[in-house]
């Protein structure tokens, strides 16, 4: 048995960021960057109008003057004059500084009467004018690489000017359940069979991180079938298996894959739910080996795989964040497996409580989970209210 | 000028969840259940065992006594018979209990030789056996309505037996931008034009909340262009308009939407930025004008279409997340409007400072924030250190 920090670093250090794609803008929205992304324009390209107003010589605006309206610069038209003394053009929000204006008299401080227009405030040179440049200019980093691009990234990225972007193409996870007592939803279930949920849980979580995950059939429990589903696991950027609960189900995997080409890394990691968690090398495919227990399988999905697809989408290698709470409840002692306890959050997030049953068999209490408390190695007893490490999973999409 | 929490009552008040669809199960994360989900089986089916080990009956298996064992039953491959006194079958994690049996040897505390194998720990009657229903029965309620679905609700969904689920479909969103000083990225640029970065932010977002955004060409600054982008306006559960910097910008949506069937519910909040906010009706569909300034865009989009979209995909209706954090700087005393100020968070999100300069033009300020910071309506002067709400940006994808 490994330790948890181990494991997820034997992890990631196996990992690369997957290739480069380029895409239209409106579907880089979640994607990683694979390059800094440069500006190619200025903005604002011109000196233009903060406000709605007249554009004027400072100067001449003093308070109580009246100068003479000589033009219009709405944003798109710019007026194509230069402003003498004792001019001045009627400008709105966007629209370009005339040559020669140096100040905005606010609409709101201007009294006009037909092509006249009077000043009850002076106006200071300047202000309200946005400079070219204020906001980037051209050659300007506007996004960097490793991280999700959001909305605002995506209007950052229109605004420079780009119609498509370079990012990191989805990983590819190839998704293989196996078991003798599985069945698909739907299916005819075979007698004391349980329905399949691993698959499209772990896949529900792959798509959440970003990856694009294939659902392979499911394999029974004997080398054959798990050795032909191995074979086709060739251009996964990694390849998921959950094993069955059957005997000795984990061997199977390993045993059944060693002809076709499988190395491992690691098996067993001092946790619970998850122990006989198996990492490796199925010829060039990283291989992560779940446990078949559909609340270790998603465990391990938010400690090992959120971060394994992370580092595969281009960013930055990390374990998933976890952040300080207060326990719910008085915890007992711990022994040698970090665990991970199925909690409720208080509204504010502040308390986590550790669902009183925490068999590793039930989806309900999980899926019922607000946040993982994280019981370290030997952790002590802890009373209500002490201090304790929780993993948010809402926010994780999972 | 309406207050902000009066303009987002008269918005969600106007709006219902859209219809329903029936969707296979993998294609149901993140969307909203528009019907309770009931099991459709009982999980386990049967007692099963918690362990690898022997199933027993615990009153045979003292300390030292040793059992013959008669059978094997793994998951999936229930044994037959019924156990007679003295004896034991083989049993697996998930394996189903064989009848008369009522405990589990471990097998850490069983020796096997042969078909004999002896009990170094006296069995207790029920531990690791786990009962018939222990995570769920037939006709229980596994995922409620009103909330998006998570990776371990699809599981949940699964293991219940549902290879469809009925969810709301995706709110169809209608984006139309105005205004004759924008181009598409990449497309020629009029003098002193700007890219067209609102369109594609927008449905950005519209994406990041489970929307389904339709960009629809850009309308020049004339009432026939707006009005007949307006006609193209039916089906959609929300059509949204950014207008242009040009005069008079929102003025021309009211009024060459008008005789298309346009009627206003309110138009200005006070806010900034975002003031000139309108919100109406355009015939059967609701009509959010959001203002074209790209920033005041994003920050309505968080406080007013984000909580639109939940409320038509189906979720409760409330406002945008609010959490308090500290002023990484004093500020000063605000007048009428609500102001949301683009922020950076410290590492642990506890303090937000604002950037210095607010200017609402300024995308690449907004791109690089992590929150806002709300200032309510006549807010004092704060010093450095006091207490404040924020919105954080990164968990709504936006």
């Amino acid at each position: 048995m490994i330790a948890v920090a181990e494991a997820l670093e034997r992890i990631l250090s196996e990992l690369r960021p997957v290739a480069t794609e380029s895409v239209p803008l409106p579907s880089g929205w979640n994607r990683v960057l694979a390059e800094p992304l440069r500006s190619r324009l200025t903005q604002p390209p011109v000196d233009v109008s903060a406000m709605d107003g007249y554009a004027v010589r400072a100067g001449d605006a003093v308070a109580g003057a009246t100068l003479r309206v000589v033009g219009e610069a709405p944003a798109g038209r710019p007026w194509a004059g230069r402003l003498a003394a004792g001019e001045a053009v009627r400008i709105f929000t966007g629209g370009a500084l005339p040559a020669g204006a140096d100040g905005i008299l606010l609409q709101e401080d201007a009294e006009a009467a037909g092509d006249q227009v009077s000043a009850r405030e002076a106006v200071q040179p300047d202000r309200w004018i946005r400079r070219r440049g204020l906001d980037f200019a051209a050659g300007d980093v506007l996004l960097p690489v490793q991280r999700r691009l959001t909305a605002r990234d995506v209007g950052l990225a229109a605004a420079g000017n780009h119609p498509w972007l370079t990012v990191h193409r989805r990983p590819r996870i190839g998704i293989l359940a196996t078991g003798d007592e599985i069945a698909l939803p739907g299916e005819p279930l075979p007698p004391a069979g349980i329905v399949s949920s691993n698959a499209h849980a772990l896949s529900a979580l792959v798509r959440a991180a970003g990856g694009e995950a294939t659902v392979l059939p499911v394999a029974r429990d004997d080398a054959g079938s798990i050795a032909r589903a191995g074979r086709a696991a060739e251009g996964f950027d990694l390849l998921l298996t959950t094993g069955g609960a059957s005997v000795g189900a984990h061997d199977l995997v390993q045993s059944a894959l060693l002809p076709e080409g499988f190395q491992r890394n690691f098996w067993r990691v001092a946790m619970r739910p998850g122990k006989p968690l198996i990492w490796g090398r199925l010829r060039d495919v990283p291989l992560l080996g779940l446990p078949g227990n559909p609340v270790a399988a998603m465990v391990c999905g938010a400690v090992f795989l959120l971060p394994a697809l992370a580092k595969l989408s281009g960013l930055p290698a990390a374990p998933t964040p976890t952040r300080p709470a207060r326990t719910g409840r008085a915890l007992p002692g711990n022994d040698q497996r970090q665990d991970y306890l199925r909690a409720r959050l208080s509204a504010d997030g502040a308390v986590a409580t550790a669902a009183e049953r925490q068999d590793s068999s039930m989806l309900n209490t999980l899926a019922r989970a607000d946040a993982l408390l994280l019981r370290p190695p030997h952790a002590p007893p802890l009373p209500e209210g002490a201090a304790v490490e929780v993993i948010d999973l809402a926010p994780l999409g999972i």
